[in-house]
């Protein structure tokens, strides 16, 4: 058996250098090689096959999602401590670039809740938006240019992978931690509270709330207002999960709740009981912002590092939201375009007085709900806001902000996926303290630390992971030829004499190269003394996970075999890979070694050495 | 073939939680035991065999050591900002412990050059020597203390991975960088300069060189005196380098430049003539330190951090020092107990006036050609340390500082390993890059610098290595059993409908699933259009290499498992492992799957796919 492998084998043992490299790059290509590379603007392929019945299932599905989108929006803008008209603002421009350059049908996009929170929470730390509320929001529409920079950047340079460092865990946890966060928040608007902290934890809020509780005059009008319109909307929301044809329910619930409670309060003179309203509120189309951007800010650095933070929160949002819904319809979704996508709108966006956008959870699921077929339902959405955010501001001086307030409270709960928390903590246990981490993290630290120490300690596993790789045992199944981890197969024996070890790292590199030689040394003696009947004579290394190995680890090898030896055992070599055998041949190993030891696989090196060698062996004693 | 292993695997799959764990426990002591615990006190054990021949050799040894340890001592208290007494002081106590406590048997203990540069250029970045020295020493001291903790900590903890974090490639870059350093800070004490730079980098030295030799009178004789004594020690490693027999020349070669240079200047009074000499020099044994360390001091944080810097490199240099010369010999040195003894030695030097001792390159290789033994060299060479305390130390009082300046640099060679360098170039060129960073960081930067670059990017390279692991088409090698990688072994063929594709990265994780689920998704994509005779029916996923997947990484399957079956391509999969296919159960992966698609090797998986099941794929399709 593998003679005509062994064969083959020799020939890339020796002519590695020249002969393989022609196959190998015609072979690598196919996995590098991707299919029709998809084009800037996907909506000029789509485009063409737009037809009318699709555009009426948009235009319903774009007007549902406006109606959802417009008190969202304004509550959204009072979340990230600006005024009410810039979370319009982002409803418009952005979603109109997105709709020309990105590639998901039902994502629906613009201002969401954890975005408004990360950056009014860190960029509150430069300038307090109660002190000057105009460098504020310069500092928010800069810190928006960089968020759209990075991630564009990120897209152009095929860094997609940059999102994959918020793992699941991490992300289930920072989510459940930041609703939260964001529900605390709302206490302000709901109890009608004057003075705030600008902190986000939980015991600083609670703090703020109990002291101005105790020390300031409170209107419990607010407080009864906020709550009635929460409980409307959760009920209709009820309503529209029992009956999924009342989808629509839901959907137009905050805009009612908006438009009744402003009436009531316009009615009753409630703003004159202590009922706070929203007041001023400027219309119109999106003024330019261009030259509201601080590049010459002392604290640009700083802008830069919380735009680098919003650009990978707000791409994790999105392309969770576009991957999801995209599976469930069967299409792919190009990672690096949706960047480049989200990039440009929130570049565009910076100039137009527009903050952080991205594709919002709670409204695609509305979107896909309301039945959109392509992006023109996001076209529809942004149209519909600007008409409102012409014609019907002023109307909304009355609206009361414990409204507001229930409107975010109201969307928080899909935020918070104990299920999935409960999945994790059932299937990986690891997983689980990372997502736990990222979630206290987040209501005890703030959003930037329950970041920090969900991606440290994500790392942290993959690094230890290679510090401490597993070392096994073999053993051949009976009447085969596979060789299994004995560990894990009981039924597998060992061959008498020979002990076989496989590394289960694709890198022998220096973090492990030392303790992987330990652990063979160990497990040798060990089993030396447990069989006392023969010594082994022959230890077969298996090397197919190897895939790289460093100086530190080509020394490792070096001393073990040296050790070996002086024990008078001989070291055999089974199924090195290409870039391994390549680099143990230039460190002159394999000479070391004799290429007679180095096996296409490990029944090989069990056969070769039960047939021919053994008899040898002595020699190699003395 | 495989029938009784896939039943095997079968019961594995059924019973896996209850009836392996069992076996699994008993087969992992295999692993996990270590024969014989090695006691804490080695000295007990070879004490009891100790004869009066090993005796001899080890006084000649020793003797040898104390010429050569006494002036390098010396020159190394200089280098560390220390009076010349302290450096004798490290070379008396912790000789002592290490040689009760260590394992090895050839290690030389005392002060060395990089771990005196280290020291001094972090403390003094707190206190400068030449304000307030008695200040600055009892910093030093607290390092040392630090240093001796950690290292303590690190051995009883099990720890000894931590040194691994240098790589040798690291390593190698950085001695050659700190040996250059070293060699500049020479340029003091050879030219006789008064006004000198606290910081280490070569423009600040060379900047500060320059402007002394502009501004102040210098004295040549410093110069010429250095240069002809160095050229001498250099001419005696010649001389014994060519006869071997001759070893001890070049080892007690700085003993005598130091009492000829003495007597020159004693004699001719040269220090009238700006000659730079030692001065006071104050004998007797080491005193008590206990109360001189600084545990109130406002700096103990960076304190700590200086000790955990010089922990980790000292601990580096003992180790490599012990193990090349205990391989040599043939016997084994467990790192942990190495780690204990260090850490005691520096805990009890920090308290008899020791600054931090560690095993020296340069003494441990003519303690080895001197025919040491055991570790009883060491103790004699405390002792004669010990007596040239008491009795030697006036005589020492017009040693010029260019002699201790040229036997530092007589010294630096041995640490710059150019040839090194250039098999690591040879070999891997991530490793020299590294190497070369560590160095140029070193030079450049600060000794700190040139560690962190070095480690962040050897740790850099791993994350790469998970983030971006590779995926690989396999085929079977004609007339066997066994299935390889098509790119490194060319004759290997594919079986037709059916693709084989392996996973290469020991953990499917957040930080590579959905890079490795888009490579096989487009692998498909253009193995399909290039194989227009027949679709493929079935992807083959071999997992024989992951050892750990995460919540991501399931998704990912799941993903992957839903998008091939909107392609109409079935996934099997092929020797997953016990802890992936446990999790895969959880998740209810392999119900979604089907328990038939999970096989035993990638043989099984397609020749089940070939014999019996090939039939019925059409359903698949529907």
């Amino acid at each position: 058996m593998g003679s005509l492998a062994n064969e083959s084998f020799n020939i890339e043992l020796q002519q590695l250098d020249a002969s393989t490299d022609t196959a190998r790059n015609q072979r690598t290509q196919w996995l590098l090689t991707s299919p029709n590379p998809p084009s800037l603007f996907p909506i000029l392929s789509w485009g063409r096959n737009y037809k009318g019945t699709k555009f009426k299932h948009d235009v319903m599905a774009g007007l549902t999602l406006a109606s959802l989108c417009i008190p969202q929006s304004i509550g959204y803008a009072n979340l990230a401590k600006l005024d009410p008209q810039y979370g319009l603002y982002t409803s418009v421009v952005p979603p109109l670039i997105y709709a020309v350059m990105g590639s998901s049908r039902e994502i629906a996009i613009g201002p969401v809740a954890v975005v408004s929170l990360l950056i009014s929470a860190q960029v509150s730390k430069i300038i307090d938006p109660a002190v000057d509320h105009i460098a504020y929001r310069n500092l928010v529409f800069t810190a928006t240019f960089f968020t759209g920079a990075f991630q564009a950047v990120f897209g152009l340079f095929r860094l997609g992978f940059l999102v994959d460092f918020l793992s699941h865990a991490a992300i289930v946890g920072f989510m459940g931690g930041a609703a939260i966060v964001i529900g605390l928040q709302q206490l302000k608007g709901l109890l009608g509270i004057n003075h705030f902290t600008t902190k986000t934890d939980v015991v600083s809020v609670l703090e703020a709330v109990y002291k101005s509780l105790h020390n300031e005059p409170w209107f419990p009008l607010n407080f009864v207002l906020g709550c009635s319109f929460l409980i409307f909307i959760l009920m209709t929301r009820f309503i529209g999960k029992r009956n999924k044809k009342l989808f629509w329910l839901p959907a137009i619930a905050p805009l009612l709740s908006v438009v009744l409670s402003t009436l009531i309060v316009y009615l009753t003179k409630a703003d004159q009981h202590g009922v706070k309203i929203v007041k001023h509120f400027k219309g119109g189309i999106n003024p330019s912002s261009l030259h509201q951007l601080q590049f010459n800010s002392p604290h640009i650095g700083e802008i830069a590092k919380i735009g680098l933070i919003c650009a990978i929160v707000a791409l994790t949002e999105a392309i969770a939201v576009g991957r999801s819904f995209a599976s469930m319809k069967g299409y792919h979704l190009d990672g690096n375009k949706e960047m480049v996508a989200m990039g440009c709108m929130n570049l565009v966006g910076s100039l137009t007085s527009c903050y952080t956008a991205t594709g919002s959870f709670s409204r695609t699921a509305v979107n896909f709900s309301a039945g959109c077929e392509t992006v023109v339902s996001n076209i529809v959405m942004a149209i519909t806001v600007l008409i409102s955010l012409e014609l019907l501001t002023k109307l909304l001086y009355y609206t009361p902000l414990a409204i507001l307030a229930s409107i975010i409270i109201s969307a928080l709960p899909g935020l918070i996926d104990i299920s999935e928390a409960f999945h994790i903590w059932k299937v990986d246990k690891t997983d689980f303290i990372i997502c736990i981490a990222a979630f206290l993290g987040v209501l005890f630290g703030s959003v930037e630390i329950g970041l920090i120490i969900a991606v440290g300690i994500s790392f942290g596993k993959i690094i230890l992971g290679t510090i401490r790789p597993s070392v096994e045992l073999q053993g051949r199944l009976p009447g085969t030829d596979t060789f299994c981890d004995i560990t894990q197969f009981p039924v597998a024996t060992e061959t008498q004499g020979i002990l076989i070890i496989r590394v289960n790292n694709a890198s022998l590199c220096f973090a492990n190269a030392n303790f992987i030689r330990g652990r063979i040394l160990s497990t040798v003696t060990s089993r030396s003394e447990e069989q006392s009947k023969g010594k082994f004579r022959i230890l077969v290394l298996d090397m197919s996970s190897v895939m790289s190995i460093d100086t530190s680890g080509i020394v490792a090898l070096e001393e073990l075999h040296r050790e070996l030896v002086s024990q008078g055992i001989q070291l055999a070599i089974a199924n090195p890979r290409w870039k391994v055998i390549n680099k143990l041949k230039v460190a002159k190993f394999v000479d070391e070694l004799g290429k007679g030891w180095i096996f296409l696989s490990v029944g090989d090196a069990v056969d070769a050495c039960l047939n021919t060698k053994m008899g040898d062996l002595s020699t190699i004693n003395c």
